[in-house]
């Protein structure tokens, strides 16, 4: 059994951890992590601050994993250069993703690997999961197939679970990494932008309306982003047309 | 996704502690074996007797996989009805076996159990492992291929992956992806609608400029289109936001 040796660090996938709570838990996840050999976690506002010191005592051996975490603001920051994310749920929510399997998602990870993208795989906070608006930011779901009776996977385990199968899936099928020749593949924080674009134009213009519905227009409009595969000259397409209507708008009924 | 209700719990996997020390360990195996929908448990000695109230505490939910459980006094006696035992060790041995990974044990047990026969899974204490007197007595090996230089799996971790390798072949055709809950995917001819839609508004807006490149500029928005894999509701949003962008230039300049 060999070491993941061929994994480029610098496309190995990351780990997200949305809002932890307990520290405990942050350093079970990197531990969990370690024991399949990824080491790229990014935490997002954990409740408890960063550094966390219960997160370092449960971490040992598996520390460094806590000393190269990024901790960020915000889900848009924990992905700014990542280009295919999967959130993990307890149940496939009433959103229009695909949905996979672990098995399935650590599939698809190593195809879009080989083509020089950078995944990641997202966790919300202990009790909850995440949120809507969170899910509404990556781009397909996983669920673990838990006993439909009895489903009480923590934090920890269900990376670990991840991690398992994207080294299982790895090393039966390593990626064949080409360069990425023709795709150019947009990264979350150019496809973030994107749809702040949209979302700030859409608003001066009324089309969140009625103020009821807003919200879950808005919502909607992201997930409707997230699951678009663009490339930079789609982003810059869509830009430019956003943009040109604003400009028609602004020169007024010429017509 | 469905249960495992072709499982007769006659023949059942069971799950085989052997002189388990802490009573939480034992307590979050009963978890992690529900999670994947096994219930049947034997422990062998285990280090604080029988019952053993840290076992019940850490169990919550799963306590009647405890209440359940047989305690035998040595590793004969939990297997006396199983005819073929996978005991799970943190390196192969020295020991002639066949070595399996969780996948393959499972697809092996599975296989055995379509012949009647009933079979078991062996987990050694926390800290040493299976003796060689234990693994002399079950059938075949299981390693779990961990980061060779970080390996911490615990009990219930352990526990957790097997019985989720078990599920996940059990499922007879594990789905690699679900198509996303009821999706309303849109035709050609709703995709041409809403290209030749956008095509006809930014035409009159000017995008298409200079004259020069405007052929390829709708090609390529043509194309992009038709890599979306849009819902029908998606279409309707996206004609919306153009209709509304629209009627915002025909209101006029209004600010």
């Amino acid at each position: 059994m060999s070491e993941l040796d061929f994994l480029d660090p610098t496309i190995a996938p990351s780990i997200v951890l949305v809002r932890p709570q307990m520290g405990e838990n942050i350093g079970a996840a990197a531990r969990a992590m370690l024991n399949f050999g990824l080491d790229k976690m990014r935490v997002v506002n954990a409740r408890d601050g960063w550094p966390n010191e219960k997160a370092i005592a449960m971490a040992s051996g598996a520390g460094r994993v806590l000393d190269n975490a990024l901790h960020v603001d915000d889900v848009s920051a924990a992905l700014s250069d990542v280009t295919y994310s999967y959130a993990t749920t307890a149940r496939a929510r009433d959103l229009t993703k695909t949905v996979f399997t672990p098995e399935g998602a650590a599939q698809d990870a190593l195809r879009r690997m080989a083509q020089g993208q950078k995944v990641s795989f997202v966790f919300g906070p202990e009790r909850s999961g995440l949120e809507n608006e969170d899910l509404a930011q990556c781009n397909a779901l996983i669920t673990v197939p838990v006993n439909p009776d009895y489903g009480s996977l923590n934090l920890a385990q269900c990376v670990l679970l991840i991690a398992y199968e994207f080294r299982r899936q790895a090393m039966a099928h390593p990626p064949i990494t080409q360069a990425a020749t023709d795709v150019d593949r947009a990264g979350a924080a150019e496809m973030d932008a994107l749809a702040q674009h949209y979302e700030e134009r859409l608003e001066e213009a009324g089309f969140f309306w009625p103020e009821a519905k807003a919200h879950s227009m808005r919502v909607t409009l992201r997930n409707l982003w997230s699951r678009l595969e663009l490339t930079r000259a789609d982003v810059q397409m869509l830009h430019g047309i956003m943009r040109q209507m604003v400009r028609w708008k602004e020169r007024g009924s010429d017509r």
